[in-house]
This record gives structure tokens, sequence and C-alpha cells, in this order.
């Protein structure tokens, strides 16, 4: 695996100096500040730039799905990526909003999916059903990665300035939340909820189901390609691989909800220099969420209880970046605008 | 004062049934969904629009500085109206992102301001200090209101679907302090936080100012226009004058933080009718801002801890607003894009 550089410590400290020049009470911008001096960071510019964003969208089945963990069939996760190449999905609407370049990749969808418009990639047509053997090899897990590393390169080439990866696959919460037990060890009660609509018995179900997989497979917690090749899913596996190929090159990773904080979450497993470069954009209404976040020290920017995947809160998030970059970029210093600065300005009496 | 409509429940109640005919679980967009509802309660359109925004900077000052209580001199408000025009401050970076119509409104500045890019509507310069006198007559906060009136139809007739009013004042957290505990009887203790900057021994002598200001000034909670015009300021009559033109005229209004939201409540006191008309942008960090927040039942889009004003916690919760109609405008039903509901599948086994 490539290299992840380290922060560049340098330029975040001297962003934090100029932020506090600017024409604003120092730290008034709050977040937006430390927004802009992590991605100082992770940039190494001292004006860093995050537009155009990358928004991949990763599809793949889950052979669990066979176990009735889903409240949607199997055959949505190829309908959905036929939504996504003609635009009428969620994600779509919103990675316009952000002048997105939006890629789809299949990883390995099930069913038949359209000729154009799609990165055809597929590893296997969905995952082995975890409640009864192994999702995929560990050979087929490193093959997926390496499909998300690619699409993060194809990205980095088109002149993308900060990633989100997003994924589509019916019934990846099952699976997510079977490795974010595995990997951290916190019981399935807490970590499973409705996902995108199961409930009652259903739910109880879908626990039933991960707390036998787990016992089955038996991954090595200490071993997070084990968790991802056992547990896992092909999309979350190229999600794992997108997020260190962008570190590797700079790149900001802006990470979406559930599944994709327990995709971080194994590739920071699997490379703890991956952390700096991970900006959270939205905590999910999904219980696990604040578990994987936990493990993981994160704080989301946005909180809009969405419980959809495929990039969605990440996306709606970016404007923020944005909001960081431009006022490194846009604001007057004190002195250029002829400000009195408290500092040059007797204090209040007390 | 202009009426203001009833908010189109019909139109509401369209835009819920509709939602969850898009290709995404029900409910699975979270409060966008419910930010879609509200638009189409305040616009009565089933597709609302709300771009381009307002922004309407009001700019006062507070002779309420002369007592210390701020960590900036009252210069800084000149100063930073001219950054304002120049095109250097926050809301300038933030405005530009969102492309917004900004205008700036001297209300009551006391000092010499540029001629040009200043909407020039100054009923005094500055108000009287409200530790040792009323901050202005009732006839000049009526007055004040009807700058920021003005300020809304400009916004509308220039073709702006949704208004952010912000402000810029040397010690305006201090009369917005004194409102709200005037307005809530919420004790001053509890309300009044650093501001932009103030701590310590500085912190104990700004409340002091408050309290004494409360006892002196003496105004009757039950008159908003006398809590306005005995502890306000002209730039904060003018956020009111704006909110309520505003929501006459269907237009959402995205109120700011701490100081946006006192005016928004002082608004609400004078006519109810406005609640519905008011999303809120931003969580400000000022202590104060919870207790006005929930003097109103509202809970804010955004939360990044920014404590600075004119209007930027609203400008950066914006795109949140335009997500949301994007999603009704563009996203594909479950029948068009030939993607199976759940409706239409057995439900997982339990």
């Amino acid at each position: 695996m490539p290299p992840i550089p380290a922060p560049d410590t340098a330029c975040a400290g001297r962003v934090a100096r100029y932020l506090d020049t600017l024409t604003k009470p120092p730290g008034s911008l709050g977040r937006l500040e430390s927004l802009a001096v992590s991605l100082a960071a992770i940039t190494g510019e001292d004006f860093p730039r995050v537009g155009p964003p990358a928004v991949v969208v990763f599809a793949a089945d889950h052979g669990v799905a066979a176990e009735g963990v889903s409240a949607f069939p199997q055959a949505v996760t190829a309908q959905m990526v036929a939504n996504f190449v003609a635009g009428g999905a969620a994600i779509n609407a919103f990675a316009r909003r952000i002048d997105a370049r939006l890629e789809v990749v299949d990883v390995g969808v099930a069913n038949a999916l359209p000729a154009e418009g799609v990165v055809h990639e597929r590893i296997r047509p969905g995952t082995g059903n975890l409640a009864r053997e192994d999702a995929m090899s560990r050979d087929e897990a490193l093959a997926a990665i390496a499909v998300g590393r690619r699409a993060a390169e194809r990205a980095a080439a088109a002149g993308c300035r900060c990633l989100i990866a997003g994924e589509m696959g019916i019934a990846n919460t099952t699976a997510s939340s079977a490795m974010l037990a595995a990997l951290t060890g916190v019981p399935v009660a807490e970590l499973v909820g409705p996902g995108t609509g199961v409930a009652g018995e259903a739910l109880a179900h879908k626990r039933a189901v991960i707390e036998a997989a787990l016992s089955a497979r038996a991954a090595d917690p200490a071993d997070p390609l084990d968790v991802l090749a056992k547990l896992g899913g092909l999309e979350i596996a190229a999600m794992v691989g997108a997020c260190l190929e962008a570190a590797a090159r700079r790149l900001p990773v802006l990470v979406d909800g559930f599944i994709a904080t327990v995709a971080a979450l194994t590739a920071c497993r699997l490379d703890p220099a991956l952390r700096p470069y991970l900006i959270f954009g939205h905590r999910s209404h999904e219980p696990g969420h604040a578990h994987a976040l936990a493990a993981l020290d994160a704080d989301p920017l946005l909180a809009m209880e969405l419980r959809l995947g495929e990039g969605s809160g990440a996306a709606l998030a970016f404007p923020l970046l944005e909001a960081a970059t431009a006022m490194l970029a846009e604001m007057a210093t004190f002195d250029a605008a002829g400000v009195d600065d408290r500092s040059e300005h007797e204090e209040p009496r007390a």
C-alpha cells in the first residue's frame, strides 16, 4: 500500500496564526476555523482548495440479504445503480449542487446493470451470505480495495481536491454492523437499529443474524482484513481503498454516514496514518454510527437525521469545507481593512 | 403592519406525501424532508425555490458601549461597515458562496461611513446608553422597524426568495441579552457569556451593567415594542421589521445566531403568525442563544460554534435549504425510475 504522508503541521500552524489576523474576533468562526487548519495540514497549502469534489458511489450486493434483514429486495441495488446513471437519486441532486464529479462503480452487484455510465469492476456478483459462509476471500477483499484505490486515482487525475465515498448495497448495514461489532467489541444490540426501515421483530431477527454470524465467522479483531473479508462487503472494501489512496495523495476525505464510517475505521486499523485526512460530514440516525464515530474520536459537521447513504450526508456537508477555504482566501486582515484589533485597544474595564 | 398569511397546509401535505414516492426509504432524508415541507407551507409552492437569497446586514451603534462591555471599541462598527462595502468580511465570503444579494444598511452607526455601497437610513447616531437612559424612543423603534421592512421589500423586488438578516454593532450582545432577559424572565447570569471575547471580571461587569439596566428601564415584558425601545438596538429593530415583512410576502426567513434570534423572538411577540416562516440556521456558542431558541421552540440546522453574527451562520446553512428544494425538484419517483418500493415487497420475515 502506498505510504500516507504525515500532515503538514508547519502549514497548519501558519494558517492558525493567520486566522487571528482576519477581521473577526479570534476564534469566532468556531469549527470553520479548525476545518481550515485541518485542510492546511492535509494539503500542505496555506490557501487550500477543496473543489471540485469527487463523489464515488460504490455498489455491491450482499449474500446476507437472503436472510431477510432488509426492508428492500436485493434487486433494488441494481435498480438504484440505474437510477444513479439516470440522475434521479438523492446523491445526483446533491452532487449537482456542489459541482461534483460523480462516478458509479460496480464492485459486485448481483444483477444486470446499464453498460454505459457505470465503471465496471465487479469482483463477484455479491458476497457470500455471512450467516453461512465468509462474505469473501482475503484475495477478493484485496481486489475490492484496489477497485477503490483506482477510483481515487481517477478522481485525483481529473483534478478533484476532495473525496466523498458513498455506497449502495441492499443489506449493507447488516455487514457494517457485524464488522463494527467485531472491530470494537460493542454488543450487537447497541449497534443495530432500524437501518433504512427495519423495526420490531424484523429488527430482532437482524440482530440475531449478526450475532450468529459473529460466532460462526470468528473474525480476528486484530486483523482488519480478516474482519473485512469474513463479515464485510465489496463496496465497503472499495471505500477502504478509496480512503487510503486519497490520503496518500493528500486529498481530504469527507466521510459520509454509518457504512462509510465503518469503512474509514477499517482503513484506519490498516493504516493509522489515515486518520488526520478524515473529515466527518454527517452524524447518522443509525445507532451504530455513534459507536463507530467514538472509535475514531470523530465529531461530524452535520446532524440532519439522515439514514440513506449514497454519500448524501457528506455531499450536504461539503459547502462547509468550501466556506472554510473561502474564509481563508477572501477575508481581509485587520491591517488591510483598517479595522481596530482588540489587541490595539485598551482592555475593557473590569 | 401588513398581515402575515397562514402557512399553506394543503401544499405542505401534498409535498409530504410526494416525498414518500421518491427513490429513498421513507423519511431517510430526515431534517431535509421536514425542511422541504416547511418551505412548501411557507411559499405555497409544490416545488419551492429559495435562491437567490438576500443577505441584509443592519448596522448600528450602542450607547452602552461606553460602559466597557465589549472587547472592541465603538469605532469598529463603522470600520466593519467599510469592510463589508470593500468585500473583506466573513459575510462577504459566505454570501458569495451562495450567490446572495448582499445589502448593508446603516440604521444608526455613530461614525462616518462610505457614501457608496451602504443604504443610508440612519435613525440616530447610535442608541442611548441603556445603563442610563432608554436606548431609543418608541417612535425611533418604529422607524427602525420600517427600515427593516423596506430592506425586505427591496429584496423581494429584486427577486430574492429567502431572507437572511445579519447585524453589526459593537455591544449589541449586551442589548440583546437585556431584551431576552426582559422578554423571558431568564436570569442574566444564565444568558450572558463571552460574546465576541469578554471573559473573567469583564464578563461580571457586563452582567452587572445589564442587571442594573433591567431594573432602571423597567420595560414591560408584555409590550415587545417597549422592550425593544428601552433595551434594544436600531439594527435589532430593523431585523424585527425585515422578518415581519418577509413573512408577509411568503419568503422564508433564515435566522442567524443569538442577536438575530432575539430579534425573531421580539417579532414573534409582536405577531405570532411569523413563527412558521422562521427557519433557524445556526446554534451559537453564546449561552443566551439556547434560551432564545427554547422560547421559540427552535432547533437550528447547524452547530458550528460560531459567535460572529453578520448573518454568517445563516449563510452557512443556506445550502441545506437549496438541497431540500433540489431533492424535491430533481429526484425520481419509484415508479418513474423502475425501483421496487418496499410497499410492493413482501415484508421481511420476523
